[in-house]
Order: C-alpha cells, then sequence, then structure tokens
C-alpha cells in the first residue's frame, strides 16, 4: 500500500442556500463566480450529502459530529457539552456539563442582574480561581470562564445523570432549587444544589465583589448553571483514525466539538473575525500550516451562516467570493500529497432564517482521482458529479481512504 | 424562521414501468408526452426513489407507510388492520384485526357458500348491527361490513396476540377452530372461536337470514375470520409532524393506511372511480380543497397500478395522458406556497403483471428550490436531477423541511 496523505476537511458554516429572488431564483452559490473551487470540483469529484439524513436540519453541532464520522443521533446528548468544551473545559464520559451565567442575587435569592453587569476578564478569572477545588460527597465540581458573564460548570463522580431542572431562573425571580426528572438523578440535582449554595457563600465575600459594591457595580455573586448535559460516549477521533488531529475553528461551539471528540484546537488569527470581514485567506493559511504538525486538519469558515441568518443573499454572495479566493490560496499552497474536502455543515438558506435540512454541495480533490462530470461547485451542478449523494457520516471514511489511512475490513 | 407552506404529496399508483414491446422498448411514462409534470420537474427537482429499499417490491400498504415517514420494516404487520380501517374500522395499539367474509355453513358447520351469494348492503349492515357488543372474559369485539360479503372484526382487550390461524377454511369444507401458534395466543384463539360460535348463533336466528331462506337465497349465517393482525405501533402522523393531515383516495388499503396513521380520509367524488374512466382531475380538484382545511394531504390515484395488473401498456399510456391533465389543473390552480411531491408507490410493469422493485421517478416542487438539470419525467430523465436516489422513507421529512416545518436537530 503507497505511501499516506494528509487530510484537509474545510467546512463553510451554512453555505448552502435555496434559490434567492435577489439571484432570479438563483442560489447564492450558483450566482457568485467560483473559479478556485470550480478547479476542485473540475479536477476531483462532486456530489451532494445529507449531513445527517435527507430533509433533517442540522445543528452546528451535530453536523460536526457527523462531518468527523460519528453518529449524531448515537453520540449527542445536548449542547451542554460541546459549549463547555468549547471554551477549554473538556469533560470525559460520565461527566455532566452545564452553561452557567454569573449573575447578581439580592438576600432573598432573587436574581436582580442575569448578567451581573455583563462582568468580564480578570474578574471572572480571579472568581472562577476562588471555586477551583469544591467536591460535594465525593462529586468534583470543575469551572471555567468563558466569554464576559459566561462560564461551563463540569460535575465529576459516579453514577451522576443529567435529568436535573435548571436552577437559572432565566428572569428576575428567585433561584429555583434543581429537581431530578427521574429518582436516578437525586444525587446529581443535590450536589448541584450544594454547588450553587457554596459558590454564593464564596463569592459573596470575594474580594473582586468587595471592590465591585464599592465602585457601584452589580456582584457577581452567584453561578447559575443551565442545560445539563452528559459528556457523550466517544471515541477519540485520534484513535479511530490513528492520526494526530487538529481542529481550526473561532466559534465556540465548533471549538467544543473538536475539544470532545479529541482533536486539538488550533486558534486561528485575530484577523479571523467569524463576521464578514474575517480574513479567510489567513484562517486557510493557520490551517495549511497546522498540517505540518497534523494528519488531519478541519477547518470552519462561520461567515456564510452568519449571512443566512441575517437574510442577506447578496452578502453571503460576497463572503462567497472571497472564500473563493481563500481557496485560491489553498490550490497554490497546498502539499501535493494532500486530500483535501470541501463542503457545508447544513444549508442557511436567506429565505428560511435558519438553518435547513437541504443536501449540500461536496467536492473532494486529490492528485489522481479521476475527474468526474461535474465542473462547477453548486448546489445544483455537482449532483452531475459521481460522488451521488452521501450521508455526512460517510464523508470521512471517504477522505481517509483516499489518504491511504483506511483498514482493510476482510481479507 | 420563516412561513410555513402546505404539503401536496400525490402518489400515481404503480405508475413505474419497464421498457414495453408495444413502445419500442420504452416505458409507457417516456412513450407519453406529460407536457404539465414535465412543468414541475423542470422547475422543480427530480429524481429516483426506492420506496422500501433497492430491488424490494413493495405492496401498496408497505409503500404508503414508507411514503409517510414510517419504517414499514419496523410498523408493517399484515394487512388485517388496514383491511379494517380501509372500511371505517381505525383500531389502536393492541387491538388484532380480522378480514372476514360472511358465508354460508350447513348443519355440519361445513361452508357451503364462502360469499354466501355475494350478499351485500343492505342485508349485511343488519347482520352487523346484531353483532354489536359482543363480549368474552372482557375481550369486546367491533365488526363492521365492507363491500358486498366482506368484513372486518377487531377483538379488543388485554394481552391479545395475532398469533393464530384462521376460522376461515379458504374451501368448501368444515370451517377450522383457531388455534394459538404459540402458547401467548392462546386466550386469542380462543375469543376467536367463541365468536365464531355466538355470531352463528345470532346469525341464523337473524330475520334477514329467515327472509332470505324463504327467497332461496344463500344464508349469511356465519362470518369467518382470517388474516389476524395486530394494529401497528404508529406515532400518529398529525402529532409527528404537528400537522392536520388527510388522505384522498377511494381503494380501500389506502384509506386504511391513511386511518391508521391518523390522517383523516376524504371520500372522492363519485366521478372518481378507481378505474381507467376516473375522472383525475376531479380528484386533484378534492386534494386542492382539502388543503384549505389541511396542512398535509396525500392524494392516490390508481388507475395505472389497474393497467399494469392487466399488462395494458397502451391502456397505462392513456391513462398517464389524462393523469398530466390533472397535474395542469394543479399546475393553474395550485397556491403559492406549496410544496408539491408526485411520485408512484411502486412500479407495476406491464410485462410483468405485478408490482416490481424498480425505483420509482420522484419529483419535489416548491416556489423557490432552484431547479436542477432534470427536464422531463420518466423513469430514466430523472436521474438526472439532483434528488439523486433517495428511499421512501426520506420523501416525507424532505417535504416537511421545504415547507419549514421540520425541527431542527442539534443547536
Amino acid at each position: 500500500m503507497s505511501g499516506k496523505k494528509k487530510v484537509l476537511v474545510a467546512i463553510m458554516d451554512g453555505l448552502g442556500d435555496r434559490g434567492c429572488p435577489e439571484f432570479g431564483g438563483r442560489t447564492p452559490l450558483q450566482a457568485t463566480p467560483t473559479p478556485n473551487m470550480d478547479w476542485f470540483v473540475a479536477n476531483g469529484s462532486a456530489g451532494l450529502m445529507d449531513v445527517i439524513a435527507p430533509g433533517v436540519r442540522p445543528g452546528s453541532d451535530t453536523a460536526h459530529l457527523s462531518l468527523l464520522g460519528y453518529d449524531s443521533h448515537r453520540v449527542y446528548t445536548g449542547r451542554g457539552p460541546f459549549e463547555a468544551a468549547g471554551i477549554g473545559l473538556v469533560g470525559r464520559r460520565g461527566d455532566v456539563a452545564f452553561r452557567c451565567n454569573f449573575a447578581t442575587v439580592d438576600g432573598n435569592m432573587s436574581v436582580t442582574d442575569r448578567r451581573a453587569g455583563r462582568i468580564k476578564e480578570p474578574d471572572t478569572t480571579e472568581l472562577v480561581k476562588a471555586l477551583s477545588g469544591l467536591s460535594f460527597d465525593g462529586i468534583e465540581a470543575l469551572v471555567r470562564e468563558g466569554t464576559e458573564h459566561r462560564a461551563a460548570l463540569i460535575l465529576r463522580g459516579k453514577g451522576l445523570d443529567p435529568n436535573v431542572t435548571d436552577v437559572d431562573p432565566h428572569e428576575l425571580a428567585p433561584i429555583l432549587e434543581s429537581k431530578p426528572k427521574a429518582p436516578p438523578a437525586a444525587a446529581t440535582a443535590d450536589a448541584l444544589n450544594r454547588f450553587v449554595a457554596r459558590s454564593h457563600e464564596i463569592l459573596s465575600k470575594h474580594p473582586v465583589n468587595v471592590r465591585r459594591r464599592k465602585e457601584g457595580l452589580p456582584e457577581a455573586n452567584i453561578l447559575l448553571p443551565r442545560g445539563a448535559g452528559s459528556f457523550p460516549d466517544i471515541d477519540p477521533f485520534p484513535e479511530v483514525w490513528g492520526v494526530r488531529a487538529a481542529g481550526v475553528a473561532g466559534v465556540g461551539m465548533i471549538k467544543g466539538v473538536c475539544g470532545v471528540c479529541g482533536l486539538d484546537v488550533v486558534e486561528p488569527p485575530a484577523v479571523c473575525t467569524g463576521g464578514m470581514d474575517s480574513d479567510f485567506g489567513a484562517k486557510m493559511a493557520k490551517a495549511l500550516d497546522a498540517l505540518g504538525g497534523y494528519d488531519f486538519v478541519l477547518v470552519n469558515f462561520k461567515a456564510p451562516d452568519v449571512c443566512g441568518h441575517d437574510g442577506d443573499a447578496k452578502a453571503k454572495a460576497a463572503v462567497i467570493a472571497k472564500l473563493d479566493k481563500a481557496f485560491g490560496y489553498l490550490r497554490e499552497n497546498m502539499p501535493k500529497d494532500l486530500v483535501v474536502a470541501f463542503t457545508a455543515d447544513h444549508s442557511t438558506p436567506c429565505g428560511l432564517l435558519d438553518h435547513g435540512g437541504d443536501p449540500v454541495p461536496l467536492c473532494i480533490y486529490s492528485d489522481g482521482v479521476a475527474p468526474d462530470e461535474a465542473t462547477t461547485f453548486d448546489e445544483v451542478s455537482v449532483a452531475r458529479g459521481r460522488i451521488g449523494r452521501i450521508r455526512g457520516m460517510d464523508l470521512l471514511p471517504i477522505c481517509m481512504d483516499l489518504a491511504n489511512r483506511s483498514e482493510k475490513f476482510g481479507a
């Protein structure tokens, strides 16, 4: 068997679309010249992909799990673990994760500010330090700050169960006592309530809050957990495929999916903002750089999704034109022994303002793959390609096979 | 997320075919101009569909279950429940249904006429009335008359099991005692035998049979149950999709599938005969009318299947030409916010005289869906469309997604 290749999977978030009146019923991708993406299609293979299944509207989390070869229906347990992992708090099997807000409560434990005046670093960093090392009857609590007032909490110990209600009242009201939704979750709810009470004691007395009181700022005297989810039972990607793997992404949830699947997270340069002004070329360069130290790199470009949610087809077309230049950079700078796949994690049709269940266009390129009859990259013309219509879960095995990295099944 | 659309799924029963010598090896659909169906294809998307799975020959019941999004391999339990539901006797989970004949037995309980002289309404209506309210140790019997000598029976109670043999000997012979095929079905077989004995007592003395004896007609002095099947464990379609749903169909089994799945059954006008002389335009108009009160409507056109079973390719072509006019009516009269899908439930190749396992052509049209490269509706040219080749079970999720009615999986 010949030498192993490296693999680059580029995800253009929410790229797929439906016919837009701005473009006479064509999609933004159909309406925008993409000579570089088209070069890959003309010299590679193309097709359509149902990221989860036909007609199913994927979230970005379930979609990226599928694109990494996992069965989302089996491993997805909710948003909490990926949000936690997205800010670097990667749990393990059996852990229960929560999204949290630093908030302000009065003497009656009623919330007066759900964001504690949009408190941020370095205050949150100091407060989180004071909460480290708490444990309750063998259940350990791990806390990490996110952006602004956001944080994540992991409970770690034996017999934990994510089937508990929120402490966060989601409005200016007394905080709630977490309750088990079923009897096996009683110990988890109890540990969570004790964590909230103990953290309130610690935070109330903390010098940061003493100072904020003096300065007339809302105290961050409580952490309000919500959205319990258990860490999914996932075989780490590097072990499954025997590769060094990294994800280049700016969005917390995508970083979280990468983290939970065992990929190293590579931070994009600051010029990659995640918005329409993002420097896609710099992110593509970062992904190519990462291929120096990794065998597999996934890179996510967030901007097309933002345009779809905004319903701005013309902005989406402009983003696509800019993205195509990043593929020009890739084309000129990629190593010879590389398998390149590019696609979307889902459509975000501008007419829908949310994720759609449409199949997304896919191109797989590798030096030596016989080109098919598809020559342009859009939602319709890739149907002429020989990939046909596949599921998102199938993408990784195809790429790994073309990279000469898959095991033979049978003799 | 933008506004919800309504959905019309039109099933041309047995439409698909194979090459016919009458048409120089082309299919009836290839050989017949279908300008209106072609308009939908040219302005929508097209592809091929394996209603169950590649090469599997569907029944009309399993096919329609798939087309309503159910996994037939999981939910299908036999023909009985759909036949019962088709004549309006819709059972629920746990019920066991039987197809029955009104028949004539002599003094030795031997069948002398399996159809009791093709007895029909109003006699059967009177006889069924006399059988209402029977019960045996907590097992209730529900009976309903069908067309002519046909009827349906439901046994309802705890612990029923469809694993019992027929009472109907299927020939002029002594009636059979129903036996359990496995021990857990003993109580069901016992209740069934007691129902048959008791109904024989009641029917023998019934004034309708006294009159028939006098007139020299065969008495309908027994009901002969056969084909036990339990009502499938089906989540009602309106609950699954959050829609008001109806089926427009004339064929009992299709009405039965609709009824079992929780769709309201809308009777087509009398000019819709189910045969080659049926007024397809009137049925399409009825389906469009139904969309006034329902979010989802399935309409079934039976005639192409009849031609296939008859092996009459030219009649099938004539039916297709007439059907195309009904699609012209649809095209001119449909509301703007409608998702239209049209296809077949299976092929009924004229050379086969029965259902085939061929993939069937499919078109999905909705205002704003970017058209693909397919422009004509037949078994071959739809392969140029971007739907590719999907399974019957996937059709509903795709339609509901395009109608903005599907839930997001993930965040």
